[in-house]
């Protein structure tokens, strides 16, 4: 049994938005009680993430961690053509995640306490983000 | 077919743990041929990868790379309330892997030569970790 | 159903190889029309990723966020066995992704617009490599 439906996300600009709770609605519809739930980003310049979903200071963190690896109009870059946020939104993409494969036991996904499922926009602008969950089993 | 099982690793603080065996053992077990096998972490201060599993340096030089990209006690950090290693913890969590998911042909995960399946607790203090490993075909 | 083959990549050295054409060949010759597309690759010092897969100066901008993150030659690195570009290999493929999870939909691949499907050489000899596709559904 293969259950898959879009989640439209309009972001505010670069940060992270929580997706657990469409997730897990998108699972519980599915009617998989054991199985996977894949979560599947369509773009290149936003990612996802399985973070710490109780403290915000672990959200800032992580953008001052990015920052210093790949710092917005970064002179080494030469793909700059949307600006100085372009590229290093591909280079924080590729080293986070496009897609997420969390189990699913008793009819939701089996998440540790801790656990969100989050959308990370990489880019400053506003973007509309499709993510893709696919529910087997 | 999808078969479930958990596995517990007590880990004796920051390094690798080698969870090759006990992933084979659950496909092996599961009866399944051909299909999928997902290993997930239910955490976000411990992660998983697929490493070199001969030289014992590689795991020494992995340390060495995430302490300068992520150093314990980085004054940029706030995120700080377990500790120096909390938020290095999620950092080096979130750019590595919270599930790794592997082929499974001829009754085993299809592994090249050198790649073990890694536990990777990023915490200095002992910790009680949990792992999911599904098996679908 | 199942079905599940193996691609072989001769690489010409570090750089990124696209196998986004091989990849929906498969899906398409599995018949499978809604289900999961699994890519993994079967080593350890070379990995994937889905890249832009428009401007090739993204790709040039990648290599040199790694050289500066995993630089060939790094004196820090013990793991040398192999030469300078061992251990970064190893640490690129880490922080990348050995296994890619991609939603089929209407018998393809459902990626967007941009996202194209790479195997990352980060060795600088030639190598055979192995990336096994597994599509279910």
């Amino acid at each position: 049994m293969t259950s898959q439906r879009e989640i439209h996300i309009s972001t505010q600009g670069r940060g992270t938005y929580d997706l657990t709770g469409e997730v897990q609605s998108a699972v519980r519809e599915s009617g998989v009680e054991v199985g996977m739930c894949n979560v599947f980003v369509r773009h290149t310049s936003a990612s996802l993430g399985l973070c710490e979903n109780a403290d915000p200071a672990v959200m800032r963190d992580l953008e001052t961690f990015m920052s210093r690896i790949a710092p917005d109009g970064d002179p080494a870059n030469t793909h700059t053509a949307e600006g100085p946020d372009d590229m290093p939104a591909h280079i924080r993409s590729i080293i986070t995640h496009a897609d997420l494969n969390l189990p699913v036991r008793n009819g939701r996904c089996d998440l540790g306490t801790w656990q969100g499922v989050y959308l990370w926009e990489h880019r400053h602008a506003p973007h509309q983000r499709k993510v893709t969950v696919t529910v087997t089993g």
